[in-house]
């Protein structure tokens, strides 16, 4: 899609200094674009890259400006204009409609006829598919399933239990969502299955991860809100429910039943165990586990910096030893105490 | 499936309280329960929402018997019986029989007349299939491998190096049984790849979750015992072996070679390096890295606690330099001692 | 594959001591081995299971050699020795050529006579699939991608966003190459998602386990030079770079732009936050998180050892502490100080 910089202005609200008659047509790194193409600077800290780009523009703040050799879009959030300028000049192929003839498809199922169906898909009785939506190669569509209008699941993804998925969603291959909770209850010296009953809830302008697992409730629905997004290989374990427009990274793993509020981000490897409440507003930094509910808005950590190896091993002995570290510290403070010698 | 309440009572050995006539047709909790719906308590901790509950019976043990307001179904165990009323009540959809035209099965490929292959499923040369067995849409079944009777692999379950699978297994979505283990010799500055010729081997009853791997042997196979249960997510490398009856929860990673014991739980996250042994009746607590054998039965943790960010950061400043401040304390009773003021 | 003894020797580069003309023609450890088997010793510490094993021959150093009670081929590096011996005694069965009846095949896309295209495959416009590739069950394919000659895509396997992948790839099930990465814009109270318009270029000689995932670039690409090693379940984000031979074990997760050096090793359930540099050559062992760059050659490693649950609850607590006890050892050392009792 090629635009001149005039249009590319009005369409992202920005200032354009430079020639408005410039055509552009793709978005590169400052350090890869060349001229035909634009660029953006969102951190002043990278602001030494800008001296050498061969971009045509430069999407970027005002404090920034004045460091750019070419013509500049200055706006006052360069990262969101940079994404809106990549979905106007790189907007997704059309897709087909219609169903693919190598597609499996139940009479029972209702797929509006602007729908799409690929190659290999598997679509079981009772399912609805709504206006515009898009499925990718093979993905398995079991029994009772609604996915909303322009939802576009990309490939391979599996969705069960007569899950609801809203309007826009974009599911990356491999997501399996609606798979059993890990229900089990101890009997004897064995474990009897909890047959999981419930199922999955998924708002407006979902987008979930390649190979992200969501499993149905086990009694009741795993819920996620508008604009959730998720990445890569994350585990939402049954009956979690996730607020709106809250972030999770690749590799968090959420435990059942955990409320997670709304505007939160968990950074990558988190782990949540079950059954606990998390605040709006609330960041969990990388890999740490999350044993207690969090009730006030805020960033919190947990894990050990890394060190060289030998200082670590050294340290990690001095781990399991830190309670009576403690209470030796607590003994001396005590003597001295006692032995008036504390001024 | 619909049950009387003197029905319910008999098949859960449960003692009834109330009106047997009762006609009841699902579960649900006790928020949610309306009348014609069993529920459940199995923790006394929320024995208060009993109160308000609208179920028609509540399975409960007799010390909360006394505060519900509808009729119950008392055991000893009201979670195992919750579990086995959902078998009653939701019983799973009979399966079909026989193999879907859109499968691809191979002539040398022995399928017992009551096993299901659905649509999109590979089935290559050799390959058993035991009576009852129901795979979903979209599996593949390299050579030589054997399902056991009445197993069901739900949908694009991927299994391959002739491993075996027994009697009565649940295999979610995406999951890998019999990938190459991550095994390589270093020659000069490169890897070379190390065969994996072994296989796996699995026993009756075992459930494995959506996207889960279990990787074939380097040599010998790697084996999980009867009764094993994996949540979703989980690594399983090669050469592993898992004693019967533990249960592994989602994105536990397990290295090469580990042997875990009869009777064990991996809570979410949890690691453990290559080559160690896990006596029976071990337990781990979330996100622990186990680098150390285990030899005797207990519980057992790593991982630092979740703080404020501010304070974490300090903390974790101090983490690298514990070492030192333990033996800044030594030195200071020493000073104590040798000053005579420890008294 | 059946191999007398001094043909092995012969191609193994090993010295054999024993009858030259007895036949072998499987691998099996030094317990499992029986006659007409080879087995291996790479490391001396397990010595004492050369004395009952009943192989043919063993593989091992001349540090070894004088204890075992079979022949033996002596080399120097036994454990490379055993794995191209494996390579030798289990050749890989020869692929079919041309594409099967039920794969889904673009009439734009170029297919080398001799590769193979499984059942269930989809492959799109522009494709190109280089000469002896092999594409197991359902892979798809995405438009313009490109796959090296004698690459093995094991099945199951999604290639999207025109990536180009190698000569001889290994590519285990469940793989994602290309699926979007997790960019976002904050706006307002929602995020916008940023389109990824990168790709992904993968050298010769990359081996990728089962359900690892590997995003496009957003701009530019994510790149994972030549002889790189990866395991299961591992999460490469977007523009991620990683150098030649580094060696990636289950479970890793990378963060987005993360630059990672030569020979390097991350073992099971690293996690690197993004845009840092890791030099050439160094280790970081398991389950650490890398939160800063390292510009030096080491082995770095983060973590908590394990304990029992009680002593970790007690220290636990302390590691909260940590930097209020620090500086209760400072105030002691000073009070010692002043009190000129420090001698």
């Amino acid at each position: 899609m090629a635009l001149t910089l005039a249009q590319l202005a009005d369409l992202l609200d920005a200032e354009l200094r430079g020639d408005g008659g410039v055509t552009v047509s793709g978005l590169a790194t400052l350090s890869d674009a060349r001229p035909g193409e634009v660029s953006f600077l969102a951190n002043s800290k990278y602001r030494r890259h800008l001296a050498h780009t061969a971009a045509s523009a430069v999407i970027l703040a005002e404090i920034d400006a004045f460091a750019a050799p070419s013509a500049v879009l200055v706006c006052a959030n360069p990262y969101a204009a940079y994404a809106q300028a990549a979905r106007l000049l790189y907007p997704p192929a059309p897709s087909a409609r219609g169903v693919h003839p190598q597609a499996v498809v139940d009479p029972c199922a209702v797929i509006e006829p602007s729908a799409w169906i690929g190659p290999g898909c598997v679509i079981e009785a009772g399912v609805r598919i709504g206006a515009g939506a898009c499925l990718g190669p093979a993905c398995v569509i079991g029994a009772g399933v609604q996915i909303g209008a322009h939802s576009r699941l990309i490939a391979r993804v599996t969705v069960l239990a007569g899950a609801r998925i809203g309007l826009r969603a974009i599911v990356h291959p491999g997501v399996v969502i609606g798979g059993d909770g890990f229900g089990m209850a101890r009997v004897d010296e064995h474990w009897e299955k909890v047959p999981q009953i419930g199922s999955v809830r998924i708002g407006d302008d979902v987008e979930i991860g390649a190979n992200t697992t969501i499993d149905r409730g086990a009694l009741g629905d795993t819920v996620l809100e508008d604009g959730v997004k998720i990445d890569n290989q994350v585990q939402v374990a049954h009956n979690v429910h996730i607020g709106a427009h809250s972030a999770i990274a690749g590799c968090v793993g959420i435990s059942g039943s955990a409320r997670i509020g709304r505007h939160c981000t968990l950074a990558g490897g988190v782990g949540l165990v079950g059954h606990l409440e998390i605040a709006d507003h609330v960041h969990i930094t990388g890999m740490s586990m999350v044993t207690r509910s969090i009730r006030q808005a805020g960033t919190y950590s947990a894990g050990t910096p890394l060190m060289d190896n030998r200082l670590w091993r050294r340290n990690a002995v001095r781990m399991k030893q830190l309670d009576e570290l403690s209470n030796r510290v607590l003994k001396v403070e005590k003597i001295i105490k006692k032995n008036k010698i504390d001024k």
